[in-house]
């Protein structure tokens, strides 16, 4: 079983696969007669096909044991989803390039606290994979007409370790 | 100078001026083979114009006084405006039915905690108002061509005050 170890995420690490959201070194500006900070589109949404809209959603995630054995990653052929969470919990980010229709090698990162992702349209990706405790992740994703799911199983499943350094927010 | 205190955010009392984004009574699915709910389609994004698209932002707002004096609402006509605090404290939403072009008599409420707010499109509504604290909200708004605010002074500003029985979350 192929392992592989779960690192930062960082912008430069994920821009491949989308968007890091999180206003360190983002591009923002005062609104509000000074009394408000916008820090300004910070992640490529995209809703493609017909009917297409974009959603807002709520997700609550139980959280999972690690090392994890990475089965499935999936796909969303006609939009973005965004995961913003709603604590100061990390959470497990995995992705993978895609290779001919088959998603390739994972990559696994782990977020900072106020770190959300965007993973663009059609971007190889595992599901919501929360570290430690339960929480709660605002989502923006597409709703609509057509099928936005495909799914690829590794014939083998990778295992995902956590750093030996990683410490819980608890810790 | 006419004054209105603010009363506690519901969905019912919100429902002609936009969403109360929130888990409770939202409906809900599970997914990724049980691990986690999916409180589904919170609110109703819209954007429109010519290149509409939607937009991802986080916007850091610094608290306001109270009483405060309102004077101007704004809308915006080609887009929702949603707006989910990242922290467990209150702020003020402040909202007014549209009366001829103009912005009618204001109603303010306050949030708790896990509650955020989607403005519909074209509803006349206050600018941020964190109570308390400094905050962070993220803001799922319209990008895009063309003109997407209005603003409106009313004549003499409304006073909007908080419940002698209001307490903040530190007390």
């Amino acid at each position: 079983m192929k392992q592989i170890i779960a690192q930062p995420l960082t912008r430069d690490a994920f821009a491949q696969f989308g968007d890091v959201i999180e206003t360190d070194g983002a591009e923002s500006f005062l609104i509000n007669a000074g009394k408000c900070t916008r820090f300004h589109d910070l992640a490529k949404v995209e809703t493609a096909g017909e009917n297409a809209h974009t959603l807002i959603n709520i997700f609550r995630g139980t959280p999972y044991d690690f090392p994890l054995a990475l089965e499935m990653v999936e796909r969303h052929p006609l939009g973005s989803q965004a995961f913003i969470p709603l604590s100061q919990e990390p959470f497990l980010v995995v992705v993978a390039p895609d290779a001919g229709g088959r998603a390739g090698d994972p990559q696994a990162f782990i977020s900072a606290p106020n770190q959300g992702v965007n993973y663009a349209r059609n971007t190889w990706h595992a599901v919501l994979t929360p570290i430690g405790k339960a929480q709660d992740f605002v989502v923006v994703d597409r709703g609509g007409d057509g099928n936005n799911l495909e799914e690829f199983y590794y014939p083998q499943p990778w295992t995902i370790a956590l750093p030996g350094s990683f410490q819980g927010t608890d810790q």
